[in-house]
């Protein structure tokens, strides 16, 4: 096991009544709110109407930052920023998923400084400070109401980059599994395939002895094969709609990550794709991940694989690794197809050979070099992994 | 799955150069340290002068208070309260095991208060602040480096009892599994047995949909052993040590009773055994937990039994449900003994029939009425369970 440092310090709200909560959790922090949420999903389903009445009732005053979109772009910080600004905003309140909650995280660092917020993204300029930021989470996909990390997204440079700073990490997360009722069945698969990836860029590495962290891992993995489906197909299932927003959480807030080398290669190569076409990450992550696995199969990584068949699909080991291996590999593909009903190539997302070779290049240009990890890829094994994924 | 809140934000620093940081993140929270340790184990090891080391190069000024006992007593806390006051010290370093850090937690709420610290472990006395509290641990076994609890025994009541506070949960632990490497055989298993104990009362538990919280449960049993004979034969394999002191963490800082209902029945058993006979508290559970879970076998719990069996043991299940069970709880009773070499009877810890009503009864008394959970218990049944144990 490697050394680590862990400290998550996020007050969780788990359940049925968290909501009520919201402006004593707040007033902790701070009184004067930067209120962010998406396209408009908060205000059909009530949402947003309870939170207001909770600011209100309790004499916090706040600023509306609407319309952050799916893959959270930079003009939305900007924006964010000098709301926060002109307005001496003190807090930041997240209310929607992953992509509200990464977009809060840029604008509480931007409304501090006069710094351009791409620069904090691409590490140019460093994070000295943040606002204060709670969630209100909608969808379980990101886990990012429990992280340090980001990722925007820009578009006029074609690029889809993660950041993150121990100062974004939220105060507090109010996670109501009833809120993801309302999630359609297309982003209920997208979410499980992205928590089930989060899990899997953690779990697969070679030999770093983090034996509890990938049993951890395989909890996870469970649990989403178990109650992904059954979101999907009974989307007001209570049992199932929580324990995927908990699992949530936890592929992603460092648990699985510590003591553990890792590179997350396939959301290098699935960031590229969002870069360019604005896909659904989960989606992105969903058709990739098998096709890669496949790529880097050998005798170094076979073990790993047998073993993620045998305790995640309970797959049964016979004398032959590489047989074992294929059918944990076709397991998971076919749990993502037909189980999730994903699409599965890139063809069917509207994405052909055009430009795979310039993301390929590219993964390796924003990795600085090959993409390490569980095996090293180079710009040829990408290019390779898309063409697997037509 | 039940409602919850979770926030556990004690920092961790694991791993083989924790021990530098040390006068750093004190200075976080204070400069004056009360310098908490057990018998002197510490002192042999050479710790205790690398500890020491630390402080004085960063010019910390301390006071030394040895020789908590492993079973921390009440007139530990009074007096490291009263040497902190007399000292105006501002922060509780508590080097050791659960026992230390026990008391430190104790220590750091009657620090401030000039209640009987007594008063505050049965709840007469509110916690309304401690000073900050930081530890080194050199044993995996009570998890209290990560948690909001403590266990203090008072010998003239015949009492242990557990209390706990959000205030005393611990700003940082140095967690070194080389420091883990002189844990004698006897401890290493009691320790173990301990670990192992925590998960089971989190996680045997009827119908509360926690199902990620139950693989997690089961992903540290498993971890525990296959490590835990690892570490009786191989004291200085670090690999086993790592993910020993790791999974202990994990077993008991509240991740595992997210979500579900508990009673912690064999704790509750245990501790009379530990107040009346001052035995090793982790060869107390150990040698009740297979009898406990043979007691309350039926309709209602042997499904969950099973799937301990199969998930931990790797028992493969049959039609007969009862005789799966029985195999689990056969395996967990084999494991402590031949695998662990824990004294599987009270009459091998010098323990007979004497008491054992008399403490049946107390277990009733100080959990004030039945113990509840997975199977409600009464005086009568602790009783049968005691008798099965001589």
């Amino acid at each position: 096991m490697k050394d680590f440092n862990f400290e998550v310090s996020t007050k969780i709200l788990f359940g049925r009544n968290g909501l009520e909560k919201l402006s004593k959790e707040i007033k902790k922090h701070g009184s004067r709110v930067l209120l962010c949420y998406g396209g408009g999903s908060v205000k059909k389903t009530g949402l947003y109407d309870k939170v207001v009445e909770n600011l209100k009732e309790n004499d916090i005053f706040f600023v509306d930052m609407p319309g952050i979109e799916p893959n959270p772009r930079v003009e939305s910080a900007i924006k964010g920023a000098a709301l926060a600004k002109e307005n001496n905003l003190d807090f930041i309140l997240a209310v929607g998923g992953g992509s509200v909650i990464d977009c809060a995280k840029l604008i509480s660092v931007a409304a501090l400084t006069d710094a351009n917020p791409w620069d904090i993204v691409i590490g140019k300029e460093r994070v000295k400070s943040a606002l204060p930021i709670g969630s209100i989470l909608t969808i379980a996909a990101t886990g990012s109401e429990m992280d340090k990390g980001s990722v925007i997204t820009n578009l006029e440079t074609k690029q889809k980059l993660g950041w993150g700073s121990p100062k974004v990490l939220p105060k507090f997360a109010i996670m109501n599994p009833e809120f993801t009722y309302t999630v359609p069945k297309y982003h209920t698969a997208a979410g499980t395939a992205d928590i089930m990836s989060h899990t899997m860029e953690n779990y697969f590495s070679v030999d770093d002895s983090a034996y509890l962290q990938d049993r951890f891992a395989e909890g996870i993995l469970k649990t989403m094969i178990k109650f992904g489906p059954i979101a999907y197909n009974d989307p007001e299932n209570y049992e199932a709609r929580s324990n995927i927003m908990w699992a949530n959480s936890w592929a992603i807030n460092g648990l699985l990550a510590t003591g553990k080398t890792q590179e997350w290669s396939v959301h290098a190569m699935e960031h590229e794709l969002s870069a360019y076409y604005d896909i659904t990450h989960g989606v992105g992550l969903a058709l990739l991940t098998p096709n890669w696995l496949r790529h880097i199969l050998d005798d170094e990584t076979v073990e790993k694989v047998r073993t993620f068949g045998k305790n995640v699909f309970e797959i049964e080991l016979t004398d032959d690794k590489f047989a074992d291996a294929n059918k944990a590999i076709d397991a998971l593909e076919k749990f993502f197809k037909d189980e999730m009903h994903i699409p599965m190539s890139l063809r069917e997302v509207g994405i052909d050979e055009e430009h795979l070779e310039e993301m390929a290049s590219n993964t390796i240009k924003h990795k600085n070099g090959n993409v390490k990890g569980f095996k090293e890829l180079s710009k040829e094994d990408v290019y390779e992994i898309y063409k697997m994924s037509l």
